[in-house]
């Protein structure tokens, strides 16, 4: 590391939150690693779990003298405590957060410099690394929180054109210093990848569960579905407040993974209807060899 | 068991029928278990495992003096050969089978009777009693058979207006036997509920693959895909020959299964587009609940 941190605040000690705060500690990346939040109960455990190393319910203070601040708070909160933190924070501060989507919440960092420069003049803000690790567990909270939750997971840092190298290259290394591997691309593609690969299957594994519980088949298309269904649903099984948030904060990208399935669903039906066993076999096999190709690249890593 | 059976045939001995006649022949069902096939392969393998007895190319051979012939060949083949076991089986005997989808092979049974009784006089016929045992593996083949594969899975009955009373007890006695828990209901229903829960998520998931696979993100798609997208897209690995088979031979139900699904889909869109919240809130709460319904009756099983 090329720089001495002396301060982490990160604000929203859940999974996330409390797993980096530990790796940063366990590997000395920061003098100090602070915690934030609106209640004390998670700060309070992760003090004495050593998660961090102090806490505060104040901005002004838990911000105070921080270089780096992670905004760990689920996506609504954190496009809310977006002009909170650069109203409060020093230029010389980077923020950066770990939301699974980075569009509205860099269009919240540019809408709070808007208006904060309207209402109070300022003119100075501190800089902005947005950020996503793809990582997660099936349990949630500070009590669940890893050091090691991050290593060989994908971190993905989607700096914009006004993010400045130097606070690119320390969000960077914050989580190098985790073990993650750390990948950068443009905004809008994060979000259509994710979109892809994550957004849109959740919503078409709740659409799946939600339209056979309200057929007439419902009572027992759950009582004769077997081991692929199980699989192929467990998503339809996660937060949906969660799932909510992200659907409204990723509208236009997800939008267009929506329609993409749906032109593609549309032609296998066509293929079905018409009887076009070609088709059918073309798309099964070519799919087939994408998904073993997959997962070959998962195992080797 | 009320009625003793000397002979069982299995035609096409992989991994379900290889696993009946194990199942069979340890718990003393029949006095013999014959395997029939195209090739001798799995056949001679058959004997030296101790799957089966005896085995033959002949189908004549094969048939004479079975009390049950199970057709364990893939859909197609099934509905192929209905037409050469009815030609030659004792009116006595039952025939029943193992496939994934009934209607087109009770189709193949009905209309294989029209064609005999015209082209040769023939007035009696083996009776069917359509089976489908919800069980697999992730591997195929008579080798990987074990005697123990049905022990507490659905072993689900179609009987049709015209199957005889006690043709249907002696399949159901002989599935009881494996450990099964067998259960009766209307092929229409199978095939629907079946369209439901395993054919329309094969073809969700293949479609997924498949759209994601043509995109213009398509390497980064798979490069950044973590744990939720692996299970949602497991199914897609499947054997593209067995499911084409599987959506030409289903059709009419997977169609129904493909439209209420699209339906349910541009609902979610819509709410998705309108920005929504309330409306994803209940689809993805209501689908979270079936889900986890279903996921406690899988854990009582």
């Amino acid at each position: 590391m090329s720089q001495a941190v002396n301060k982490v605040l990160i604000m929203g000690l859940g999974l996330i939150g409390g797993s980096l705060a530990r790796s940063l500690k366990q590997n000395g990346f920061a003098a100090q690693v602070w915690g934030w939040g609106y209640r004390d109960v998670s700060l309070k455990k992760g003090v004495e779990l050593g998660v961090i190393d102090a806490w505060s319910l104040d901005l002004d203070e838990a911000l105070a003298g921080a270089d780096i601040v992670v905004i760990g708070t689920p996506t609504p909160t954190a496009n809310e405590v977006m002009k909170d933190v650069l109203a409060r924070a020093d230029a010389t501060t980077v923020i950066t957060d770990v939301a699974s989507v980075k569009g509205s919440l860099v269009a919240a960092y540019d809408s709070a410099r808007t208006v904060l420069a309207q209402e109070s003049g300022q003119t100075e803000f501190a800089a902005f690394v947005p950020g996503h690790p793809i990582a997660g567990s099936e349990r949630s909270g500070v009590a669940a929180s890893r050091a090691d939750l991050f290593i060989d997971h994908r971190v993905i840092l989607t700096p914009t054109a006004d993010t400045q190298a130097a606070a690119q290259a320390l969000i960077h290394s914050m989580w190098d210093t985790t073990g993650a591997d750390v990948v950068e691309m443009g905004v809008v593609q994060h979000d259509a990848i994710l979109a892809a690969t994550s957004h849109l299957p959740h919503v078409l594994a709740y659409t799946l569960v939600d339209a056979l519980a309200r057929s007439e088949l419902s009572e027992d298309v759950f009582r004769f579905a077997a081991g692929g269904f199980r699989d192929f649903t467990r998503i339809a099984s996660s937060d949906p407040v969660m799932w909510r948030d992200i659907a409204l904060a990723n509208r236009d990208e997800l939008l267009k993974a929506i329609d993409n399935f749906s032109q593609h669903l549309d032609l296998l039906r066509e293929a079905v209807a018409a009887g076009d066993g070609d088709a059918m076999h073309k798309t099964f096999t070519d799919a087939k060899a994408s998904r073993d190709a997959f997962t070959l690249t998962q195992e080797k890593k």
